[in-house]
């Protein structure tokens, strides 16, 4: 059965019941072994609430788009919530966007942006300008966000050093057009291209916007340029109300996971930055929504950082925090990760993700903590992220018998 | 994620590394316990090596097409090179031309054939003419090779023992013709038929060559008729280095694997027949190539023959070449089989082939020996044998993020 057919089928037999789904993420979850322990960060980490819990589920490992495929957050967390990612892929410049909070509309055309570096000659000597400060991009933003197009509304918008979006918003505009950033330095950034003939007006509303940029920009060395990548414009994605009929809800501190849960029809949630404040938040709002998507970011910044202490210590924050949760007696909880994000690795990376569902119907297997070696012998075996929401559909008796 | 999408995926994420990938084929590794001891070939062999190889490896069971089909050698190998064998089927006839260094052209058609036996009444009485020797089959392809055909170029091209290929040159010919072969004695060989109307031509091209072999070989006892089979031309398949940018080489002594690891775009390295002469020609090219595809037989004929205690035996003179490999310290090492060929059942057979797979970042499991048994509490769990290419890929840092 592929993906497609999945979702298909998953909306003929979802049904409204009172019963209640957590998805708890915690970020980039999966490790490695440290060298001098033979112990992964989730091994390492002290927690008798995740293990306790972990007793009386069904555990597995999972693979967020495939073996071997190291996910982007995006895909990792679309896999999360059913979709499949290699289908629904979503462009860099939308992710960018829904990523700071910005209503992107369905019709708007996002690029992720890098101010630069160029020389007297145009070439580009530093492809992100120095990492100026989140304030001088800001400045600039504003600066750029003057400039005139025909016939469209222009939004530039800060992100972090560097790094800013544009929005164009106009009539007929398409996403089919190339980068700019040519992804090394001592040569000229590309012009914008149009890659089917209807984008062309796209393409030089890009080029025009660009050639304006950098005559502001002029005066303003090291930030004297501006590169594009990732125009792209909203997927067409059916929400989780349509495909399972949950009202489901989001606690994320992050924008970019806020962007996601939206895209998809989450109620975003008003919460702190703190896990106990998140957890606090799913007390609050629990008597109305029957999912809630839990997202924590700490391990995956440990994970990037290189930290493996720091990546146990917010495992062992979690599992302190855990009472809260699981006091709340929901019907399903599922905790995993959107991927593994290793210490040792510095990034994210392709191993598969320790999974708990925990159920009354889940029929429990013999795995006795939380950790990747106990999950290999789980009951869920190895398999695709893309089944764990029928799977907590079914476990919350949410799926009528497919079939007579 | 389907296949099909997942080599156009691996080809968008693919980058070039100095790091290298060996992969070892032990030719139908996989088999069944013995009787007497409960243990099978594998379990049975005395392998330290591949035992303490596997204690630092993850280890799992892998299918090469699917549970419960039995692969020929062309698709378990294909499944083992990332390409999924259902689609990309490749014809016996084209399996054992390539196999001859023979430079097969698109438009041609390959067959195989082997030399028989009929009686007075032309039933078949030995489908492989009592073996005779490859000399022998070579002086009788010369005689066929003599047949003139109608606007046709023709090859007759000895393989080995009563095994030969032939190749139908010309304008419009079809593969879709059927074989001769009845796979059983006591009866006659078939007549090649067209399978739809367009084919015609060739069916009428193949079975004239047939009455004509016919004569020529009647004072030829026992090899006194052919039967062809597999009639097939070249698929349209993409090679590692499209879909991997690995710069791939393959130690392979038998011809069928040699002109399959030509088939996508592999280097053929000379070798000679020995186990350690595969592995000294690992070691003299190491220096040149990313990607060695090191192929071992003898396991498989041994398990054809029904020899059990051979089998196991070639597998311990594997284990004992197997520092020459290591000693190399390839970044990942894979090590399995493209089926199993248990000795109980002398052939081919669908049971999953076990599998080690180490590198630095592999996450090593609980599995302290390379057995079966171990295998199926092994990390990787049970898993197609086109994921193994994407996992050999990311743990050699060759794969980039997917998505934002």
């Amino acid at each position: 059965m592929n993906i497609v057919d999945n979702l298909e089928l998953i909306k003929q037999i979802s049904i409204t019941s009172p019963s209640k789904i957590v998805l708890l993420v915690i970020d980039g979850l999966g490790g490695l072994p440290h060298p001098k322990t033979g112990k992964t960060e989730l091994e390492t980490a002290n927690t008798p609430n995740l293990d306790r819990l972990a007793a009386s589920s069904i555990c597995g490992l999972t693979d967020p788009v495939g073996p071997g495929i190291t996910p982007g957050s995006a895909p990792g967390h679309l896999a999360l919530f059913g979709y499949d990612p290699v289908k629904y892929e979503i462009g860099r410049g939308v992710v960018e966007v829904i990523g700071i909070d910005f209503e992107l509309k369905p019709a708007d055309i996002a690029a992720r942006g890098n101010f630069c570096t160029v020389d007297n000659s145009g070439l580009v000597t530093d492809r992100r300008a120095g990492r100026i400060s989140t304030e001088k991009c800001a400045e600039l933003c504003r600066l750029l966000e003057g400039i005139k197009l025909d016939g469209v509304k222009l939004f530039v918008l800060p992100v972090r050093e560097h790094r800013f979006a544009v929005v164009f918003r106009g009539e007929g505009l398409s996403p089919e057009v190339s980068d700019t950033d040519p992804q090394q330095t001592g040569v000229e950034p590309k012009a914008v291209k149009a890659k089917y003939n209807p984008a062309r007006r796209t393409a030089d509303i890009a080029n025009e916007f660009i050639t304006q940029a950098k005559t502001i920009l002029s005066k303003h060395h090291p930030a004297n340029m501006v590169l594009l990548r990732g125009f792209s414009s909203l997927p067409s994605i059916p929400t989780m109300g349509e495909v399972y009929k949950l009202k489901p809800a989001a606690i994320a501190s992050y924008p970019m996971y806020r962007g996601l849960a939206r895209l998809i029809g989450m109620q975003l949630l008003k919460t702190g930055p703190a896990i106990t404040d998140e957890f606090a938040t799913l007390k609050q709002n629990y008597a109305d929504y029957d999912f809630f998507f839990l997202h924590i970011k700490g391990t995956d910044s440990a994970g990037e950082d290189g930290d493996f202490d720091s990546k146990a210590k917010v495992i062992e924050e979690i599992d302190k925090a855990l009472p809260a949760l699981t006091g709340l007696k929901p019907d399903v909880i599922v905790i995993t990760g959107d991927h593994s994000t290793p210490a040792l690795l510095k990034g994210h990376s392709w191993h598969p993700v320790p999974i708990l569902l925990y159920s009354k119907w889940c029929r429990a297997d013999r795995a006795r903590e939380f950790s990747e070696t106990a999950c290999i012998l789980g009951g869920l075996g190895r398999f695709p992220a893309t089944q764990i929401m029928p799977l907590a559909m079914a476990n919350a008796l949410k799926l009528a018998k497919f079939g007579a």
